[in-house]
């Protein structure tokens, strides 16, 4: 017989208005509320972009829905500009998304050729002493140029480096006291900039180094991966693994700059590329069905690396993101919801060994699971689990864990230490409702997630 | 012949106007606003504080000037009161100093028998699970008492401990892994609180650790030694040492409250007592003149343990370095006046050997070193000197660093990777002008710094 938890007051659903951001309030009260929540954060936030700001100087003063729908045009319209990008007429003027802090506001520079305009980056060095944290994949390509970029013009910068090696197995205490190391002996002081070049393992780690460093020193995000582009470098979580567990040990420090240059993207592999579409299949899924469409219609451009079908994937991944993270920062509750999939994923990167499957790779198969449990707890339509099966499998991503590796102790063991069990209570993040829709819940039948983790492991 | 660096824009002097806080605009202006502001401070947290509260209940409205006074007479009131102390009429009533840091504010409770109210401590306890963090000498004093304290009447809260090994050389990253073990291992979620009971290196630790395990719980300071009742545990400077410099690596975080207990200190060895008494000495020099006076009357009853003197100097300790920290959390520069001879000190520290020396041993020899250069400068008269050779001597504390141990360039190697090094240029806290007034600044003669450090150190 199906038992339910009691779930903790901080559970809560998300709701985003994919065909009309001002429903009205015969809708549940509560429900309005969360939309107008996040409808004013829209707003905000397309003010502040570019795009919206020129719709707003031609146009008459709007209403309150005529300006969420101007936010919608503005989001559009780089959609309708595929044929004919921006980035193709004028590569080197960077998209910017900020995002919202207060006094740790930031903004992420997406475009071609960015690691080419020195002036963007050096704006936000600090002091005189920089620190690039890179990898022994990364540095070969691309770390002259990002000094060359820190130097340009300025000779009072002076650069050192340290290379770490490449790989979520190399996320550990040992490999962050490199960069510790490095710093002293370099004798750097707090007006010290740190760079993170490199994927979502440099970002973490350098990111957890310079919030640790004499008690904290800026740092910048240069990701080179689509998975850091898209996600790992916007929001300030960064972190260490444990031997028991994924980002048990960090911080949230946000940096002073994120700069994506797609142009590192050519030198991706297949396989890294795949893993960052999880991440943006993710948006869709919690929050963004419109999104979601697209990715459906546009997922063959995304492999090919048609430039401006990723810096538009880039681009309005990081509008979702920094959205999410400006409404809450240190995770008390919806910024949870990025986390879809996460809980099993890193469970399976756990049990299967840090660096066997690329963090993606664990999401995705991660995010089926959820989906799984959803749709057996009711919540969802079949034809939602088909659509996730079909894009991730259009995204050359994994549907299940890894074959004959996981069993239902070791996801309940791993999950166990997940960040947001609280009072001993599993929270997770699941669908509900129509596409584009998620609740952060500990309220749940444990029955459908023995069911989902039988259904998904070895015997 | 003397060649003078330039200051940064970062050096600037602290005024402590000891006789007459409504100093008028005929002095310069800029002293004045730096008195001002102290005063407005001053005035906040003594309308915080019970004793002040009891003030204006009874009076009548006050002028600014006339609040300034009455804060003063607050503080004096406990002065007043060693004869007939509150901690022997009523011993489980606390002291509460408040650290005012807007949404991260706390208290400090000073008093004595105050691990005798579990409610004290329960309130502050977030979520049903507490790691407590201790060492092989709390642990066996105070360890149960502490974790009575935390379930009494309270069956729900579950209290795990983690031991580490005493002292200033186990402050590493190797012993922090422990804790982050022992509370991965024992599930510890976000809810959590951990304790740390123990003198500073516990504090440092457990708040460092607290800092980043799960990017942050909450934790509480229970302070068992003098130097971590009157300086480490309030203001949440958190961290542990590197082989190449002390504090190099930490978190500035901000427990949940402070619990001082006055009778932990009947088992404190003399030479920690001593010890914590050279940070006591600090706030007179630094910014405390009339506090400097009441020790030079009152050490013999410091040192004798009387109860009254001793909790009157954390009260007054704790109030000093709240004020300070409430403006200027971060060290941006005020607070760093509250390191006057630590710079000297953790060279000290770091070149004898960690351990070898107790902090405040370290300090004390620091603060003479420090004195002995703003003499050289000609930044304070002599009586100033030898006030400060006198009070150390009755503390029993070094006034010099150990002999035969370290050279003029081990203090420079050692200083220059020292946390105000910016840009390359070492700053320091001078005393300047009359008792209780002191710089940050690195616009000094460096031949002052080189003669001190050969007056100190063998050839």
């Amino acid at each position: 017989m199906a038992s339910s938890a009691t779930s903790p007051s901080l559970s809560f659903s998300i709701e985003l208005s994919s065909t009309d951001p001002c429903r009205s309030r015969s809708e549940t009260s509560d429900l309005f509320l969360r939309c107008q929540n996040r409808d004013v954060k829209s707003l905000k936030s397309s003010f502040i972009s570019p795009a919206s700001l020129r719709l707003n100087r031609i146009g008459s003063p709007l209403s309150r829905c005529d300006r969420i729908r101007s936010s919608k045009i503005s989001a559009n319209s780089a959609q309708v500009m595929e044929a004919q990008s921006p980035f193709k007429t004028n590569s080197r003027v960077p998209t910017i998304v900020d995002v919202d802090l207060g006094n740790r506001s930031y903004p992420i520079y997406i475009g071609s050729g960015l690691l080419e305009e020195p002036d963007l980056l050096q704006r936000h060095v600090h002091g005189k002493r920089v620190l690039v944290v890179t990898n022994t994949t990364v540095a070969p390509l691309y770390l002259d140029k990002v000094i060359n970029a820190l130097t340009h013009g300025n000779s009072s910068i002076s650069v050192e480096s340290v290379i770490l090696p490449d790989g979520e197995k190399y996320k550990d205490m040992d490999t962050l006291m490199k960069v510790f190391d490095k710093a002293i002996e370099s004798r750097f002081d707090r007006r010290s900039t740190f760079v993170a070049l490199g994927g979502g393992v440099i970002g973490d780690m350098c990111g957890f180094a310079a919030s640790a460093f004499l008690r904290g020193v800026n740092f910048i995000q240069i990701p080179t991966t689509v998975m850091a582009q898209v996600d790992s470098s916007v929001g300030g979580k960064t972190g260490i693994n444990h031997p028991l567990g994924k980002n048990l040990i960090g911080a949230f420090y946000q940096p002073q700059c994120v700069l994506v240059d797609t142009d590192t993207l050519h030198t991706l592999p297949e396989r890294e590329l795949a893993s960052g579409l999880a991440e943006v299949v993710k948006y869709g899924l919690i929050r963004d069905a419109e999104f979601f469409e697209w990715q459906e219609k546009n997922m063959h451009l995304l492999l090919a690396r048609d430039p401006s079908a990723l810096a538009y994937a880039i681009k309005r991944s990081c509008e979702n993101k920094a959205e999410v993270v400006s409404l809450d920062e240190k995770e008390g509750g919806l910024r949870a919801t990025l986390n879809l999939g996460h809980t099993f994923g890193h469970a399976i990167e756990t049990g299967f060994g840090y660096g066997q499957w690329l963090h993606g790779e664990a999401v995705a198969a991660g995010t089926v699971m959820a989906v799984d449990m959803s749709y057996r707890l009711g919540w969802i339509d079949e034809s939602i689990v088909k659509r996730v099966y079909h894009i991730l499998q259009q995204a050359k991503l994994p549907i299940a864990p890894p074959e004959g590796v996981m069993t239902v102790e070791m996801f309940k063991s791993y999950m166990a230490v997940d960040k947001k069990v609280a009072d001993g209570l599993l929270r997770l993040i699941l669908l509900k409702g129509p596409l584009g829709n998620c609740v952060f819940t500990g309220d749940y039948d444990r029955n459908a997630l023995d069911e989902t983790l039988r259904a998904f492991c070895k015997s």
